[in-house]
């Protein structure tokens, strides 16, 4: 998906600001931005990180084509200085990140982006859009395979997508955190999420019968026979019809063939369960049933709780949009600029909204594993060159509550940020898409119970080392600014 | 946007069944599909009809290259006479459409498409993805462009759309429906869509002062100043600063500069009165008020019923992912086929759920409108050659309860469908973005304040043509199949 120039995806005023600073002697002052969320969406415990292959991809082809600068000229607002500054401009900082699949938290740096004001600035919104669009559909993705306990569970919604990317880079996030696969032909292309599909009920319309249909689908394709059942009646007319077309096709003996129904309407438990008898007493207990009718993760949790009878899911609508809360709130606060001599200075957006106030400097994240069980028991913050030394006990504390204390022993502590540009050169080896979701599979594993409930989720903790706070606290006390002398 | 093939955004089925129809020598057997829709998102009264121009661009550029068909080789299922096929494959058919910017109601076709069955199959997916991404996010800028009384609203959503054309098309969706611009340089640079924006909190931050940040941009843009005054605190430090700024940079008189401040957080409501009073009685009456913090037609309404003092929004993730509902649920029904003689077969998709029934046959759409008042009284689905003779009364009737009748006079009959491609050629001139905009304006003007509500709006009249209702009811009574005879 690299063919498409991004460069101008970006909101408008990351250009004037860009032209101000040139104009300003601020452009090459070096920055520093992180990403971060502050709630989960759908309120749920956790999210997964995703999103970050196709910043890679777009930090790489920065680059203004001479229609970009017509265009930006046409404005009558940009400097030539700047629009010549444009024209060589490529990405030439660094960018650490959290690797896709990793389970995260609000308010922990998922990117930092350090860089020269007008690099920092301009790569905001489509790092943004990228990050929250695909982390918000793995959020979600992971929600609905959990309900499905095991059963797989495929995206189907590209015709419901947000736009193509919505639909394409949906699938791969939806497939990252644990879909099965996808509906979406160009998703298997491009990313290798593998796609699949058999019949609409317009196949079944097209033909005299029903059972002329699933006979001939059958013929065409007698290695898999997945037959969509509703087109007139799930269970007078669509199961017997499938049942004489296996029958006619295959026999009970066949086990080598991947036999099928789709039940894509009506209450599917009730249905499914009689398909389910109706099957078992034609001689096809292997015949996998299909539920795909405006599912989502509360759906599939009472469909199974009712005891329906669903070998596997195609979810549509609710996991592409994630229908139930279609935003990821990241945001890009700008956490630290360098003076001439290089020195770090801390910057705050203080907000008298509490959870608005952002974390300062530049920072890393650990996540904290107990050696016996391997789950994972806290997330810090600290400031980038601090090290945890986990052969020690370690004292963490609620960076609100700092009375809440704990002191945790026997742990690993493991950083999660990546470098991924290094002085504008990618350093990081990109994972395979199936490197990715083995992995997001491998890091649920460490999530306690309590934080992957559907509802009322137990707040994960993500703290503040001592100096990180002491840094914040400083710059509260003094309105955003440094004491003297810091 | 059209540098990417889209050919291989299809659902995967769609080629199953091309392969399918192709082996069982139907592929070439003309059918007809519906797009239509079932309800409008929010419940409002009226949906607004977009992304026919990426439809157009999609069908132009139909085509499998040779790594597509490579991939599809790969899958192991495909003959090979059907990947020969794919290689000379273009669209051959016809396809009618209500043109962007109409406002549509349920149960209408929108888009009709005539074609052989494996090419009609085929476009399915990024017809419905199209057109249910825009017609969303026009239908959702509508309701908050009415709800902001003539105030301009701009679209600042990119970093929380679903994907990069959920940004760009987006914004385009959004202007057809009447928002004034975007943040969007990149939907600046393609469509046309008028993108602006001036700084984020970080060019504030980047300075030693708020004062410093603001009088450094009034010097650098001194046509316009639009201040972002809430870093810190909006009435005690951003207000102040940005008027000594006015005052240094341009005066009280200056009239030719386009002077505003922006709020982004906070209470809206009173922080913009008490910025307005300060502004006011600073000799600033002309600075504009502009207001962008997580609002929707229903928090812009709330506002201006408490009184805030707004002169502009900007919209953002609420509009850009239709957040209340971000699903539009255009659906795309086979309505019917031809026989071998060319005599149209009429089809129809029974459902338990009564408004899940589809309307049969080839068909177009009348919007019958007052003489008198120019308002839209209702629209008639017709079979595609039926005229209607405006000229002396109507009698319409609901499809459902048909005694509820109602006889129409002194009114004139629009069809509201344009040809789009005929035999595969496009012969539909475009309007510009421009021309659509305008013409969206105009037709709102038609609907009556009933239908525009936003709470339970009435429900505008979609009926039927006597003959298009008996073909429905005969095949409903044969259980989708024609009588003998018909």
């Amino acid at each position: 998906m690299t063919e498409r120039n991004y460069t101008l995806l970006c909101d408008f005023y990351e250009l004037t600001m860009g032209n101000g600073y040139l104009l300003n002697g601020k452009k090459d002052r070096i920055c520093y931005f992180d990403v971060f969320f502050r709630r989960v969406p759908d309120n749920g415990g956790y999210a997964i990180a995703a999103g970050l292959e196709q910043v890679i991809e777009y930090v790489k082809d920065l680059h203004f084509d001479a229609s970009d600068i017509e265009f930006l000229r046409s404005k009558k607002i940009f400097s030539e200085e700047f629009l010549a500054y444009l024209k060589d401009f490529r990405f030439t900082g660094d960018i650490w990140a959290i690797p896709e699949g990793t389970p995260i938290f609000p308010h922990e740096p998922i990117l930092t982006v350090r860089a020269r004001a007008a690099e920092a600035q301009l790569v905001e919104t489509f790092i943004l859009l990228s990050i929250n669009h695909q982390s918000l559909i793995a959020t979600k993705s992971s929600r609905i395979v959990r309900a499905a306990k095991g059963r797989p569970v495929s995206e189907f919604g590209s015709r419901r997508a947000q736009g193509a990317d919505g639909a394409v880079l949906g699938a791969r996030a939806a497939y990252i955190a644990g879909a099965a696969g996808t509906a979406c032909a160009l998703s298997d292309k491009i990313y290798g999420v593998p796609a699949g599909g058999t019949m609409a009920h317009s196949w079944v319309q097209m033909f005299d019968s029903e059972y002329e249909a699933f006979d001939t689908y059958c013929k065409t394709y007698p290695k898999a026979a997945i037959l969509l059942v509703d087109t007139y009646n799930v269970l007078k007319e669509g199961v017997p019809d499938a049942i004489k077309a296996f029958d006619n096709n295959f026999g009970k003996d066949r086990r080598d063939v991947n036999l099928g129904i789709r039940i894509d309407s009506g209450d599917i438990a009730y249905l499914s369960r009689r398909a389910r008898e109706m099957l078992d007493e034609a001689g096809y207990p292997h015949c996998k049933i299909i539920a795909s009718n405006s599912l989502d993760e509360y759906t599939i949790r009472d469909l199974l709780n009712q005891g329906a009878c669903i070998d596997a899911f195609g979810v549509g609508e609710r996991l592409i949009t994630s229908e139930s809360e279609p935003i990821f709130g990241g945001v890009y606060k700008l956490a630290a600029i360098e003076d001439e001599r290089g020195r770090i200075i801390p910057k705050i957006k203080i907000s008298e909204n509490t959870s608005k106030i952002t974390n300062p400097d530049f920072k890393t994240v650990y996540r904290l594993f107990d050696r016996k069980t391997g789950k994972a028991l806290a997330d810090q913050i600290c400031l980038y060159n601090e090290e945890i030394d986990d052969t020690k006990p370690l004292e963490i504390f609620d960076p609100d509550y700092t009375w809440k204390r704990k002191t945790l022993s026997d742990f690993k502590a493991v950083r999660l940020m990546k470098q991924i540009f290094r002085d504008g050169e990618l350093v990081y080896d990109l994972p395979s898409i199936n490197e990715i979701k083995d992995y997001c599979a491998e890091q649920m594993k460490t999530l306690w119970d309590e934080v992957t409930r559907f509802e009322n989720p137990h707040d994960y903790y993500v703290d503040l080392s001592e100096k990180l706070w002491n840094i914040k606290k400083d710059l509260l006390d003094n309105n955003g600014k440094q004491k003297k002398g810091n």
